[in-house]
């Protein structure tokens, strides 16, 4: 028996997280139980709600220092005690940063072999069905209309802008450099992007949207937020993925003007979702991603780090919104 | 002819309003063009909006310095240029506070001949139809869950509870003062109220719903929104209908901590509405509150002043939260 390679969380970060705050240890190999199986990681999703689960109560306990870290991570069956089970099958679990996890079968969720594995953390994973039922069912874009997504060059906002294109909409996103909006404008055919660290982001979208906004896809929160909320249309649509912008740091001390006064004069619609909520429609989705991709009308943007002692860098740096696309690590 | 006395918006208020804003003229008695109908008022509604108004730019246009002071009113047709109006047709208009009117029929909405004339404006008018859409097709409470309203002894907030009743929720009111509280829950049904003047509204709401708060119907923003949106379930529903804690007063410099962060976390709709949007639904729910005021389950309270001179003074208190269920001011 090999050892199982693992990183916890070693401190509840105060402030922004350094990799001070984790440490990795040798656990002892786990061993499956009636009803468990066992699994051999191969990809950890790095997220930017990883960051959020060490702060507190979410959607999910919050992790403990001390413990494992906790992480989604495509994982294969090499020994399983629950029937629906067998050996060399795929699952996407909540298998934490280590090597090996041993696990009760309801708790897994099988994926098919699609190759390259990769992309069942990207397009057909929790990015991209947070991308596909955000936008459709939360912001439902009509042809036509403006959708402006935050974290544009992130998993989940590559994403978003391309359905929305594929729907007819004008797409602007928001990002952090030059090189990124650049990049977002010409390989993934935004018709606009915001460069927030360039300078005041009301003043960009405004020249980037003179109509104003029909759905913003919002994954930051925070002052973008604000920006956004200030140039809907009426009856506009906002849906919130995420808030980043209050991960990584102290709770904010206000949040955005004009809540709930805009909400009312402009008759929005703001609202959250979980991407767990939409499961039982997954495949549908899957399908038409496929076809999407297949046609060449949806770009995937992986961005893949080797080695799970990289996990933690991966998700310092995810945080501080050096990738582009869904980062993940390869186990094995 | 006799003169038409008028109430101007004498300067556009910084701060608090106050009797100094607003000054009396006798004007000229309007006239008809072709297409017109001359009015005479005779119920003026009060409405925390008429304060919005003047401060900018909302769902309509900013009430300038000078002009007579916008609001809606009852008015009886007393010659019409309009063939679809004739002679003592009633209608439901934004006169301005004035004793006559001539407007272009297009504007006008005929009401039928309801008595007292007073259920026009409380019940069966914009108080009436903004409880019953917001709360069922914006809230959309199920039987059984808890329903939280601010500002609920007020004209749509005494409503709203009373309507949340009939569906079977259980409600809780927010108000002002122990006074208004016990009456909530002596006179209207309702099953808690929190006093926002007696302490935190945090922790008297806790106390109020153990359990969290499935839909909370917002008349306020500010603070009260804040806690309201803290204590929301999973899945939970706000209905945002106005904000009058901006209204009266600077425009506050953030909003309230959560947004968006709870609004993801715990898959909340917030979603502004405005009654007008309804108005081609509003038969069908003039027909639903007239049964349930017939049937005893819906009690109307309304708040009259006599006089045209009164309606600074009318809206000043109503500001002020010295009302209780619908306000307005009977001019003829």
């Amino acid at each position: 028996m090999t050892a199982n390679r693992q990183i916890l969380l070693a401190e509840t970060p105060k402030g922004k997280l350094g990799p001070e705050h984790f440490r990795m240890q040798e656990g002892a190999m786990p061993s499956p139980k009636d009803g468990e199986v066992l699994l051999k990681v191969r990809l950890i999703s790095l997220d930017a709600a990883n960051r959020a689960w060490m702060q507190g109560a979410t959607y999910r306990e919050a992790v403990g220092a001390g413990s494992v870290m906790a992480g989604g991570a495509i994982a294969e069956v090499i020994e399983s005690k629950d029937a629906k089970f067998a050996k060399g099958d795929l699952v996407f679990a909540d298998t934490g940063w280590q090597e090996y996890a041993a696990l009760p079968g309801r708790k897994l969720l099988k994926v098919p072999n699609i190759k390259p594995m990769t992309n069942l953390l990207s397009v057909y994973g929790v990015a991209g069905l947070t991308a596909y039922f955000g936008l459709l069912d939360v912001g439902r874009p009509k042809e036509g209309e403006t959708v402006v997504v935050s974290a544009a060059a992130g998993s989940v906002g590559s994403l978003v802008g391309q359905i929305a294109k594929i729907k007819g909409c004008r797409v602007v996103g928001i990002a952090g450099g030059k090189e990124k909006c650049d990049w977002l404008k010409s390989e993934l055919g935004f018709d606009e992007a915001v460069d927030y660290k360039s300078g005041p982001v009301f003043k960009a979208l405004k020249a980037a949207c003179p109509d104003g906004i029909d759905v913003y896809f919002d994954n930051v929160g925070g002052d973008i937020f604000e920006a956004c909320l200030s140039q809907m249309k009426l009856h506009g649509r906002i849906a919130c993925c995420g808030a980043v912008s209050a991960y990584d740091g102290a709770a904010p001390a206000s949040g955005p003007r004009g809540v709930p006064g805009l909400i009312v004069v402009k008759r929005l619609r703001v609202q959250g979702f979980i991407v767990m909520d939409y499961y039982d429609q997954a495949m549908k989705a899957v399908a038409e991603l496929q076809g999407w991709v297949a046609s060449g009308k949806l770009k995937v943007q992986e961005d893949v780090l080797e080695g799970i002692e990289n996990t933690p860098k991966a998700l310092i740096g995810l945080l501080n919104g050096e990738n582009r696309g869904k980062r993940m690590v390869r186990v094995s």
